[in-house]
């Protein structure tokens, strides 16, 4: 019955809960952003460098992970509500569809004149499309700044970006494989569209209707179980249908309207518990000596540098009617790829599409994206906010518990 | 890097909430403990009934439910203090020590009779003895009773109970694998009794210095995340010496002194969405069908007869002082093996020693022993309370925010 050293697993989550507060709460103390401090804590005690954390557990791991991602992603989505998604929806939708096009063309330009094979090339492109919410999401969290118009542009790009980054790689592992007909691509996106249609359109009326059934059996008393239900069930029905599951939780998060500041109190210590894990664990991930040969640290600094330069571009020039500094704002909060840009590399490694060299590559243009971006986005954020100090903070919601209004900062 | 289907796990813990809610609070409604609720769901959507959680997922699923129950045993410990289990000690112990005795000599007894060979009569011996003090700290939680003295006694001698357990199962298993010296199990009780008498000894006052140190880099500044730190790390470290885990998590929430009123508050909600997963899980592993044979059904039925009266009588004798009803609450308090049980069991079948007839005998022993605990601790509870209405509560606590309190409850 038992195939997991239950005991070991707990030595690990101990080693990563402990490191990651740990460094990360140093970072703070030196003015850094927390979760770059939570993400070095996993790459120092991951497999690749002390070794404390063992790689025998990765499945276990990979799920409180994952966990985590979704609880950061439903919190976030509870800061947001549908009809300001809604306000934001064409320079949000212009953002994520420039960011997929932009990296995509520069990756397949890149890798086909280097002379990869074409599976090869789709496959590096497509693990350059993929924005990863939820760092941007964190920093924007712990800077009290989810509200602001700008964040709501990434949150809501981000969306979009990974709708279409899935139906990317849906596309390009069906090419290299050629197992994937063009039917059932088609299928994967209209199955995708529906979902979010679906969810957009009728999730807020469906949680009022449930809300009111409240008290009796069908229903859960707390709303808290209800939301966790809510997360749960639309994080796995994303995951189903090939949307990654993340989605599903900060969707479930911008539809739930029942008592929900009692529920944004309520999840805050699952956050404190499981969001660390999410950053310790990418970050243990990552195996610096793939640096030490000169040509995958070569490719792995130009792939890094396009990965950075095309979403910059992409954010900067999708979200138009932002003042100048919230443009490049939109465009740093698009550049980090964390584990979206991972789940892309180990498929591709899974299906023996790359190699370990390009898995490394991809694996350090991911780390890289995501460690560059909290030290540029937050100081860009303060200054927006600084300009505009009226409209930063958002009308419905109460600032978000973030690290600003902690016990004991020193902000 | 993946070797778990994340979307299915998420559906599979999905499946587990949303049963172990509904159905808990389905006998809520009809006056049961949804504790037993929880379990039945999850005996019911289990592989072995519909079959709707897969057993593909069972080493993530084992680890979420150790999690669930080092949450559990926390909270209890969190609302016990170390004085209170001093001054219950000396029933406690003789309740722990004849609840050992008791029940390994009956089962020696019988297995001997029914002519098993020697290794399988120490095995299942061995898998009568341990109490599993999650079950019975649930339904002493839902009632609000954690503070009760006969609460007191079985919470303390759970402990004893399960200390005793273990130095049992490693003599046991140590003279049916031939692979484990005297020497080597001495080590192991020697650390047992170190690790207990250290942190009962030294842990308040340690918890104190470093709560004193709060607010420097070197200790979290929230009492939340200390209390996390706090606990896995007993329940790693008790883990590895092998001992269960939780009662490493029992311990630390016993000695965690640091604002205990703020994490009571905060632990809540991880309660909330972990706990349930324990009962649901343990409850998927039981298969109804080994009742099919008449033989074993006839085993089972006896061996749980004896793991029933062993303990009772072990409860009744041992709590001295106690009036003749707290005796009884006290003894059947003790009754359920839970997952102490069936860890037992999949050991013994693990290294070969009993068969998979002997492991069903265990697991419906451990299962019957847990679902028929909680419909008769409620009202043995309640009638206590109504005796003696002014000691039922604690003096420094306040009542455990269980059922009784919750919002909408019926009671």
């Amino acid at each position: 019955m038992s195939e997991v050293d239950v005991p070991s697993v707990l030595v690990d989550l101990f080693l990563l809960f402990a490191a990651a507060k740990l460094v990360g709460e140093l970072f703070d103390a030196l003015g850094q952003p927390e979760v770059v401090g939570e993400l070095l804590a996993g790459v120092v005690i991951g497999p690749h460098v002390l070794g404390l954390v063992g790689e025998g557990d990765a499945a276990v791991l990979e799920v409180i992970a994952e966990l985590g991602v979704i609880i950061l992603l439903f919190t976030v989505g509870l800061e947001t509500s549908v009809r300001d998604l809604r306000k934001v929806g064409r320079p949000a939708i212009t953002v994520g569809v420039l960011g997929v096009i932009f990296p995509f063309l520069a990756g397949m330009g890149l890798m086909t004149w280097l002379g990869y094979d074409q599976a090869q090339v789709l496959f590096m492109s497509a693990a350059l499309v993929a924005t990863s919410v939820g760092i941007t999401a964190r920093v924007l969290r712990d800077l009290g700044a989810v509200q602001a118009a700008e964040s709501r542009v990434v949150l809501g790009a981000a969306v979009v970006d990974d709708i279409l980054a899935i139906m990317v790689l849906a596309l390009v592992a069906g090419m290299a494989q050629g197992q994937v007909s063009t039917l059932e691509t088609g299928v994967l996106i209209v199955e995708i569209v529906a979902f979010l249609a679906v969810v957009v359109a009728f999730g807020p009326r469906a949680v009022r209707l449930l809300s009111a059934l409240a008290h009796t059996p069908l229903v859960p008393r707390s709303p808290f179980v209800f939301a966790v239900l809510l997360t749960l069930g639309l994080a796995a029905l994303s995951g189903k249908i090939g949307l990654a599951s993340l989605i599903g939780a900060f969707l479930a998060g911008t539809i739930f309207e029942f008592s929900r500041d009692e529920v944004a109190t309520q999840i805050e210590p699952v956050y404190e518990l499981l969001v660390p894990f999410f950053f310790a664990i990418t970050g243990s991930r990552l195996d610096p000596t793939v640096f030490a040969d000169p040509g995958i640290l070569g490719l792995a600094s130009v792939v890094t540098v396009i990965a950075v330069v095309t979403k910059i571009a992409g954010g900067y020039l999708g979200s138009v009617g932002l003042a100048p500094l919230g443009r490049v704002t939109v465009g740093v909060g698009m550049v980090p790829r964390g584990e979206v840009g991972l789940i892309v590399a180990s498929l591709g490694l899974g299906i023996g599409v790359i190699s370990r060299d390009l898995f490394g590559v991809v694996v350090a243009m991911t780390v890289v994206t995501t460690l560059v971006t909290p030290p540029v986005l937050g100081p860009l954020v303060r200054r927006g906010r600084e300009r505009r100090p009226e409209t930063a903070r958002g009308r419905e919601n109460p600032p978000a518990p973030g690290k600003e209004t902690g016990p004991g900062s020193a902000d």
